[in-house]
């Protein structure tokens, strides 16, 4: 005879396995595009304090390269003591190589974050194809990631109609529009898309763009589930 | 005749190479140091950001190791792979071995991370053995350090009474304490070291501690300075 016990580990086992049977590409799309997200924020970050240190051994050339990953691959490549040869009269104190060398130490530390990110957006770009391949086509990588993680699923993505998806990613915005009257938001996410970003009447680029995700969503999860 | 071009072109140069003699070692310092708070702070980020991505595979495991860089250096080392093996009927899901991998990447990268924190505390160890090898001895490198960075110059840290010392890192409750008669404060960075933490009466303990550091930072100030 089957005792209480029994049936109780056994209903246990079963739902350890159907927990770790809910994990689909969806969530590991998820996890990977917030940490690329994170990655870029902290990268960030490192890099400002990276420039106020380098800052006291040659200001000049730090002023002009204002983007952080050219900056970092500059003082990279070629090395900070030969770049400062070209600086007469820099502000920058004269310092020792350990002293460079342990702002150097920091640099590479970021760039291997910058590097990091990018194989991170190939690994989505590679799960994205597998059960996304048209939200991926149209939205790209990066924003099609995010609203995929914002949803958690591709399932809940393709259920949402488009005028949602058009503001995903806008929520402050929209709230404050609903509690204020405030302007509404055009766009969220998909702002960072190519085609919004460069139109002349954005809030239509947008329109039309959230519709073809809206599509692609439905066709990818449809087909797939069928 | 010198114009008044030629001056101002002198002038100019003159303040430029001040600026640039201006800077001493205790700037170095305090790079390093602010570096390393920012390096421990972005890698706590990055591994609560690891651990949830972790977890989709083997929740069990992040679990036991509550202590981030234990948990980076097992998975590291023992292959996750091989460490699922171990757990029967974990929630977390079946992975490929390019979806570990992801997760493997990012660990790397934090692990690089707290790897650079400790060269950092070794360079700034040798810094300080250079201009303050007492304040060293007494004080440690990382407290040493943020109380050097915190006033920004060693002269200014010789300068200090011992009682000022004693509280620098805690201002948020000494000006609680100003504003709105909240207990006073009895330690700042201070407490981080070995002989306050452990002490029975810790007030009594930091008290010592900071009169021992005034001491230190006006020796080492005031026999270089000669």
């Amino acid at each position: 005879m089957v005792t209480f016990q029994e049936r109780r580990e056994k209903s246990i086992v079963e739902t350890r396995k159907a927990i770790a049977g809910s994990i689909g590409d969806d969530f590991l799309i998820t996890q990977a595009i917030n940490t690329v997200t994170e990655i870029d924020r902290n990268a960030n970050i490192l890099s400002k304090r990276l420039r106020e240190w380098f800052e006291l051994y040659l200001p000049e050339l730090s002023h002009e390269i204002p983007e952080h990953e050219q900056f970092i691959t500059k003082i990279l490549t070629d090395s900070p003591i030969q770049l400062k040869k070209a600086y007469d009269n820099s502000m920058g104190a004269e310092l020792e190589e350990e002293d460079v060398n342990a702002i150097l130490g920091l640099a590479e530390d970021i760039n291997n974050l910058y590097a990091r990110k990018e194989k991170l957006i190939d690994y989505i770009k590679i799960k994205m194809e597998a059960i996304c391949p048209h939200v991926l086509e149209v939205a790209g990588p990066l924003i099609g990631a995010k609203l995929l993680a914002h949803k958690g699923t591709l399932r809940e993505l393709a259920l949402l109609p488009s005028s949602t998806i058009q503001l995903l990613g806008a929520e402050k915005a929209l709230f404050r529009h609903l509690k204020t009257h405030a302007r509404s938001p055009k766009y969220g996410y998909i702002l960072q898309h190519n085609s919004v970003a460069t139109a002349e009447n954005k809030g239509k680029a947008a329109r039309q763009l959230a519709n073809k995700i809206a599509l692609a969503a439905r066709m990818d999860y449809f087909d797939n589930s069928e």
